[in-house]
């Protein structure tokens, strides 16, 4: 049997430089300015087919918020909050071992994480959201959140979901949307001893692939469970990932986001 | 002074073919089918800057819904429900006369009219979305029906918004989003009684445009308000619009949606 | 077939004069003053029996709404909204089409509504009530907006409902309160296309009428839903109903209500 | 100082006949049956101006339903539970004193307390509402808990209202709503070591008696609160009371809630 | 058969002194001053075994609070609310005739009270508590009223809770926490027309006296519903209960309440 | 300036054996069974004086979790679940960097986590709360969960906090319940790079100790914020805290949750 226990993720769990919470109350007044980024990564505890393990997204939006907040935390003023592991997998009800808060749920609970934000001098919050079924609420959140407390908000993703403007290799077909190629790269490269090449198979509901409007990133949108496309619940082809490539894309990711946090130091409305 | 209440809009009055809430109780069980499509146009009534009515989104999306099934809509058994004109626009809640749910309660709606059509035979149910503010919530809301009711859903726009991946003119660097140049045209296109283009000026938000990822649009996106870019509320540029764009914009939505509603009705997951 | 899609409705259609959502946003600042008032129709879609639309109730608030503004609105600076098609109809819960929001729902709705009408200078704020089942609620939200938003709220009906103190045909023995004799008249007028006399019969629960306190509008009210009468669900007698008996309702609605909306005006507590 | 805490109100809080929370858990299945009736107390803990006691209307509506009860109880096999004392006074927000639960509140109270009634054999669930202001809420909680809960439920009141149907002595031109008259009167007659004539005055709004339409009673409601009148916050003519006349309105009171019950336990709806 | 209806309970029927809903609205800004103490015995209707009324703890709670109030009431100007019946009782869901709010229902509802204590003069608000499943919740909304309404908030009980911290008879090793030899001896000192000794029996859980942590008041406590001990849900020994030790448990409870207000009266947070 | 970003805490971080969330969802059928216990730590973000990080109560709960997880996992086959870093801090809610969920958002989230893990064949779920804090929450949705859910739900805490029945030093006069000498002493175990004792002071509120019945962990227990006491928001003396004081505190608490863990792994509830 495959087994989680001896697996050795030092990489992904070296204390983070700049964590806001190992900060001492006193310090919030004194580091905290209103210059401050403070970035709230965003996870998921849910299934992603046989091969890759239910903290998938969990791993892929820490690694890259502390790689990146390690390089330019320091510049930028970065802070480092603690990564929200449950949040709305709900599309992956059906499966037990996905841990999920309802919509509402996890509504209130960036809004009161946002509410305590506000208490501090910083302005600009950021979620880095490693789970592409967060985004449309994380959406909404961004505005209750500028609206109810005054804060600049940002919505950042490791790689854009290729349902949401990113793009997916074309073995895909533009639908490597859930533990498909670069995902399953990404989890090869950062934790591959939690990843079973052995039981991947291609899962692509290639007939979505010919609608011009109907279709995985296309004008219309349709709301789907995972369980919808196939049993095993994934979507994507995980079979050409490597570490190698792994590797690229999480660089990639990582320089794509530090680079952004330079733009969110920057931003202005324009007003 | 301008004056509204002799105008005459009967081109988006009529009566449209195919109105679910006409039909008798004993006519939903015989003509409402597995095959049929229920249509929803969201659309709000919000500030739009001095030149455009409150009413903008809600027009556009009630025309272009109304043409749509008046086209296909007895070729692909549609059926149009009453738009819903009071929607999630806290963004312009800064601006008197905006008319807008909270999120939550905009959720609850969504999800008590889904928890209601699936009361009926049919399974495809779909939103035409007038008002970009809408979209992540209504996104939300797809896959809270599908899960929670068991509809197939699907979120469609009229025109793709700027800030989702939909065009914008050059001259407005992609930022034409709210009463910008093609918005203002389909208004001079549908209701030029209401429009005031003596009042329009150009309100883009130049900078903006040039970050790479944090834009309108761009990778990482942003939580906003209207009045955080100008005091005027409106983005984009609307002193080229002109009637005849608008016509060619409105004819193309009609298209593109009834389209899309072809798509629908024969979409299936691929299980 | 019955056919609904070729009717002609354009006297319920025509554009309202005075639609505050025509307005633009500065003209909200300008136009709307201390002295306005504004009328929020409730519609409602829901069985009515096989010879009535499901919507029966919009059809007649708006009408009646509409009408009435158009004769007093210039005098008294009266501005109608939208009609709210979704209401509360749990009543109808059972019958497939019938749409319709949770009680807390529409209670949200209601004051979400009131929030926004509050930030403009208008100052008395009227319900148009076409549908008795919202009665109960809407009196709710008229004390919650006064104490959240500090408005004069009303609540007016176009027919007062006859389980609420209103009359009813004696062949109704009082009891016409839901697709009987005057509903029916008054929808043989406004929209003759979409009624079918053919299918109406009598429907009174006469043994009620013998109660002296438990019946309809008798001083104990009781908690009923509209199948438990019969299963075609609906209370009255409309077969002795006429266009011309809908026609003098409808105009006696209209000048009851452009009446009222005079004392609207005119009303002060006395303090 | 007038002394409250040497008073004796025996007559009031003599144990009640048919105490429902007095059974002991196996006697609930034993002596509650589906003919069984179980009234539910609804009481305010609010202002009543100068002259009578917060507790006014939950010792009224407490003993009204203890007097029937004792008079029609074994025969109909009723059942009292003990009076909710809290409820919706919010019309008395401004007045330090009043304690009252908002309006969502309260309704999650009644539909908690029906949940639990439909776990008894009992069908039929009464609530007899000594305050008005709870009227139109418990009107639809009423269809809450029959839909919800299946039950059959019923709304009544000690003395109808004024302002929904009930009588008001002439010199309160109808509006003897709170404090006036008649609740003085009963006052004086169940409890008049609580009652101050010596500070009673008349406080009746009279312009609004001219209305036609929005007045109490009238064809418009309107929400108000009660200090929209006058800072003393009670509505009608509490000076000519008497404890004669409170005796005969509280007999006439339990005779007609008696009666009621005889009613609600032959009630069918007709089907 | 045991008959409630002739039961003569005037022992804790009593007109309690300084009842607060029976002053007038002046009053309330005469009497009621930053020293006065407002206490708000919280009762449950809930199952108590074969032997134990369903008022059980309301029946307690109040006793101890009038008791404690004729005490100290005039020394400390402490003022009596009438006893909240209906609280979280959801470990007795399973038993017909219970009745219980959810948990989120009661937490709203004392919100609601403390939010119109601090309307007042009074500072100092006391739950005296009577079921031990309130505790938890009651000690949140401590902690709430605080925050929220700037309350200084205190939770005692009539007798501290066996899986509290409070003692219980050896013969029921700690575990007599519903229905056992103390609460019997109570009800049978304060109501014994209400409790039947004949049905009584041992219902003691042994083996979990066995556990070091895992057991009622032990340091690991566990969730349970009074149907997972035995089917007769209570937890205890009633047998050995006397009325002679119920009278000495109701003056302690009473002496220690009455002690707990001086403390309260006195208490400051020491800053 | 004190540095954290280069603080090692690797003893912290390793990977925990037996975690829950890097099973992949066929595993999950698999590995976990009705013999599986799941342990959840609340942790909590929130001010401990000068002296502590904001981190403290998440990182004393996920070390003692996963100690004791690593020391009797693979003989009871428990199951460890990621830390739940923001909880209800709410007594801290004046201090700027403090993250806390209101009751009724923390409420949902744990009724949420319940719901999922009731899709696995895992009967035993156990909270290990960190945070005092959130002590009567947890216990609430201990019931919560086994009423809703059908869970066997257990609450451990490392340590009893001093104000719910645990101890403190003598010379804290039992008050150590923030910040206070044992914490401080686990913390210069756990991470001493995070503690200034440089600036750690005595801040006991000795007049509390006098009484009776209202003081921590008295029978009388109240609501209070933690800047009630001091402004430095922290009660207790971390003077004498040391690292060995701490080592020692810390094994304890590691045995005492794996001794509770066995008891929970045989607990029956006796039926």
């Amino acid at each position: 049997m495959h087994d989680v226990t001896t697996a050795d993720r030092s990489h992904d769990r070296r204390p983070a430089a700049r964590r806001f919470i190992d900060l001492r109350a006193p310090e919030i007044g004194e580091r905290i300015t209103e210059r401050s980024i403070l970035v709230q990564p965003l996870g998921a505890i849910e299934q992603h087919g046989p091969h890759l393990p239910l903290s998938t997204d969990s791993l892929v939006a820490t690694a890259v918020a502390e790689a990146a907040v390690a390089e330019v935390g320091d510049e930028l003023d970065v802070w480092l909050l603690p990564t929200l592991e449950y949040t709305k997998s709900n599309e992956h009800a059906w499966s037990p071992g996905t841990i999920w808060l309802s919509a509402t749920t996890l509504l209130a609970v960036l809004d009161d994480i946002g509410r305590c934000v506000a208490t501090t001098a910083a302005k600009r919050f950021v979620f880095l959201n490693g789970h592409g079924g967060n985004s449309a609420l994380a959406n909404v959140a961004c505005r209750e959140l500028r609206l109810h407390h005054g804060l600049m908000t940002f919505l950042a993703h490791p790689g854009m979901p290729a349902d949401q403007g990113g793009s997916s290799p074309a073995g895909e077909l533009g639908m490597g949307i859930h533990g498909g190629t670069d995902e399953t790269s990404i989890l090869l490269h950062l934790a591959p001893e939690l990843v079973r090449m052995d039981l991947a198979e291609r899962r692509v509901p290639d007939k979505i692939a010919e609608n011009r409007y109907v279709r995985f990133g296309g004008r219309v949108s349709f709301g789907w469970l995972s369980n919808d496309f196939n049993e095993d619940g994934y979507i994507g082809d995980p079979t050409p990932a490597t570490a190698e490539r792994g590797e690229e894309l999480f660089e990639g990711a990582v320089q794509g986001f530090a680079e952004a946090l330079r733009e969110i130091a920057a931003f202005e409305y324009g007003r």
